[in-house]
């Protein structure tokens, strides 16, 4: 089956989304040729907001804001499924989230369920699951950022048959890029690290977007402080087969009788 | 706190406990300045068992067999921990174990919960649970070789407070010792992997037996095929802190209640 999948590393402007959109409507053309494409979090508003005000004029209503509009417009014109991360507003509140849209328009969205830093003075928690979505026979789910540190969360995600997890990324540490490729290899998912670059107020980016293959190899990696539009085909088949040996399954030789104290 | 730890990796001979009682004496000798060392999975009897007799023949009981007796007498003799993977006999049935003695005697066993290709047709399934001990103030926890690929019983041994985990293993592929430093990390715990080499009726064990640190990093390894007695001086005060920030806790930030599905 032919699948492609991959991301575009780049820089937000600073509260400014219609930037963003400009930057991007550039980018995702260099994607044209992807079946689906995987953009930093908080790619509409940047990230490191120092007052509730910024923080709230950036965001937007999920999926009838400019930034989700435009992406929808991009995902028909392209004829690709985007993940992007997104500073969403919803009912006075903001959340660190994710969406997913494609040719047929908005598919859904995940919301960051472990907030990292300041996150916690701008964003609520996340309070609405892991969703999976099949796009292509693929299924697809999503995490941002620092959920990276909890395996929970990639289990859960892989034992509901994602193949692919999008990973929209602000990372400031090296740390995420050697884990993820460790979370796909013991769930046996394919994982792409959409990670931005640059500087906000003292803060910088790592860069070092990359994808994973489900036996846990690096297949391609950006470089730390540029912009770069990736794809490459994918083997669903990797993903898809479970077993490690003809008598060990990833899943099935899970032993959760023995997981007391887990949950 | 002063606290040095490490692993030997050896090549057992297959099912002559009383050989690699010898073998072992040689090298705990150099050991004698640690605190703790860990040797390979199945170290008194080998691996590779082609008939149930092979495996029963050169199991033992737990703690009165003569490798865990012998065990005990050198932790003694040198003052300090050992763990070791012992093929372990009790009331017919056959365990994957690995045992903890110190000078004080034996302290306990851990039973390998998950089981790899054809252990299932010799070993039981472990049913003793995580036991975490206390030495020296440093708290120690076992795991098996093939238990890499459950992030559950990591995470497990973390919350339940371990600062090492100790990993005897019979590795066959490398993708263990990529996995294990990122089971440390994102649970900041030192891991100690000690690895058999050789060959046994054409299966040949991969070596490389790796020390990490709390933030995932290698600290040292072995080379593939040949023995190496290797300790090193463990930081605890990186084990003990499980702040990520000054806001992020390890464990106090999941969301367990987010976690649906995972047990």
């Amino acid at each position: 089956m032919n699948f492609k999948a991959g991301y575009i590393q780049f820089c937000p402007d600073f509260c400014d989304p219609g930037k963003n959109i400009r930057k991007l409507d550039s980018l995702l053309k260099h994607a044209a040729n992807a079946d689906l494409i995987v953009i930093p979090e908080l790619a509409n508003s940047g990230y490191n907001f120092q007052t509730h005000d910024q923080a709230v004029k950036s965001a937007e209503d999920i999926p009838n804001g400019p930034f989700t509009r435009f992406l929808i417009g991009m995902a028909k014109k392209l004829d690709l499924y985007i993940v992007a991360g997104i500073n969403e507003k919803d009912n006075g509140k903001l959340y660190n989230s994710a969406v997913l849209v494609g040719p047929e328009g908005f598919l859904g969205k995940y919301r960051k369920i472990h907030l990292f830093m300041n996150e916690f003075d701008f964003f609520e928690k996340g309070d609405a699951g892991l969703p999976v979505f099949q796009i292509k026979g693929v299924k697809v789910g999503m995490l941002i950022c620092f959920d990276w540190v909890f395996p929970e969360v990639w289990r859960i995600l892989a034992m509901k048959g994602t193949d692919i997890i999008c990973h929209p990324s602000n990372l400031v540490l090296p740390y995420a890029q050697q884990a993820v490729p460790v979370h796909g290899m013991i769930n046996r998912t394919y994982c792409i690290t959409a990670n931005r670059y640059g500087t906000e107020h003292h803060v910088t980016f790592s860069g070092k977007s990359v994808i994973s293959d489900p036996l846990g190899k690096i297949l391609c990696q950006a470089p730390e402080q540029q912009d770069e539009v990736k794809f490459i085909e994918f083997d669903l088949d990797l993903s898809k087969n479970k077993m490690i040996t003809p008598k060990n399954h990833v899943f099935n030789d899970r032993r959760p009788e023995q997981y007391k104290g887990l949950v």
